[in-house]
């Protein structure tokens, strides 16, 4: 099974934290559907949330941030305002500083898949907008490694 | 009681639809706040539901469509990523071609409004973009007269 | 001549800072001009841009920044992307912690104005989030004074 | 050298078409730096005012669209609010209905390139949602061929 075909199959079990979002007018394109950047919109939302809920992360005040610094999305399907998405969040990759969210997008009451992404983010001290030498603090860690599909059983 | 002191006193039961959004990362500004612009993305959102699920309004396709000619918006007390905006809406005033909404906007698990204002909109022919003599279609016009607070009772 | 025709007679002369932004595919909605909504993050920017430029606010780290606490706006004319929009900046009221901006939209090439609205800005200390008894400190004050339309000859 | 560095390397001799965009207030996030899912809107808009401007494309009526299919972006430095981004635009490979659009974001009056991205677009028939058994329209593809940078000369 090829890698895309892997990812068009993916289901809301093979996530470990989802939220629901309601789309919103402005999110539709001329198209009638939702404009293909909102995607990373809500991506950023639901890692966000997880980081702040669930790792201890204050973004007004936390002395590490994570800045993105490569993102990238398959988009399978589309969906239109008026409509609730449902973002999915695992991880896929945890290093020294740096960690691999894959993020999907479903459609409430909708069996396949819209979208699979990636974002990889590298936790940075707030005073030098560079990796500690230690690596990501270890509450963050603690947190994302829950989040943390096993690589030898699923491999992306 | 002046006229923003009524407003500041709304409260849920004044509205008669009332739908839930999940707040964005991107809704917040540099002041760990959402920016005063989201707002009116959401009023605007909870407008459109509200006209393509129960008047009919299909915006590829009708052959009319609201334009908003005017807004205005009070703000009490801000909302913060993460959190679930409420967005409550009703209607002050119905003409011949134009609706007056008006929109609040509650946080989840909170009793206080947080922002109380008005968009108004005026339904035009999508081959002119002017309104039509006849006024807005009937099935808009009923949709809306179920939101239209009786303004002898409950004067804005 | 009534208030929203003077409105509607606006002309660049009127303002005292103008700013180019270009629209952006996400602007337009689904009728094929620049949403509502959009209207009030071009108006937040070039006030913002002002502020940062010409009064020494910087947003990170300002001892006082500004809460909007009221907005309101008349579209009179659409605009749609790919266009350039020009910003226009006044004030209209100064009073000890609250400022009054008048924004008007139009298009390059275009004589004739978009829409024009107003935003009330509150100063408020960072530490407590209420404005300080000596109100707004005074490089923001020489720098709003600097846009402050003279009402005894354009009155609003 | 490999593929990032080779990207981080881009000048904007390296791009056939570039347009200036102001930055917005909200395209700041908490971190005083563009969110990056920005970057996406920027890149939608260079594309689609080069579809509209030298390709003949009208989106309220063309009979094909161009539907996003995959994008991807590395993020190599960040641009803040105010700002003035330039977004540059090549193409690296044209297919029968598809097309592989690079795009790169430079802030005005800096040497060195803050992100370099890909789109792949797929233009389908606007009645059926699917791509045209003869592939994308002469017009279209002449407006993308003159675009399209020699790949024998400079491989991505």
């Amino acid at each position: 099974m090829s890698n895309i075909s892997r990812l068009k199959a993916r289901t809301r079990p093979d996530y470990r934290y989802i939220l629901e979002y309601r789309t919103r007018w402005s999110d539709n394109d001329m198209y009638d559907h939702m404009n293909n950047s909102i995607y990373n919109f809500l991506y950023d939302s639901v890692i966000n949330t997880y980081l702040m809920e669930r790792c201890g992360l204050h973004p007004p005040s936390s002395p590490q941030y994570g800045m993105v610094v490569h993102s990238h999305n398959d988009y399978f399907a589309s969906i239109a305002f008026p409509a609730c998405a449902e973002l999915a969040l695992r991880v896929n990759r945890i290093g020294n500083s740096s960690v691999t969210y894959e993020i999907a997008l479903f459609e409430k009451g909708h069996e396949s898949v819209r979208s699979v992404g990636e974002f990889v983010q590298v936790f940075v001290d707030r005073e030098t907008g560079r990796p500690s030498p230690k690596g990501m603090n270890p509450e963050l860690r603690r947190g994302l490694e829950y989040l943390l599909v096993d690589s030898s059983v699923s491999k992306l």
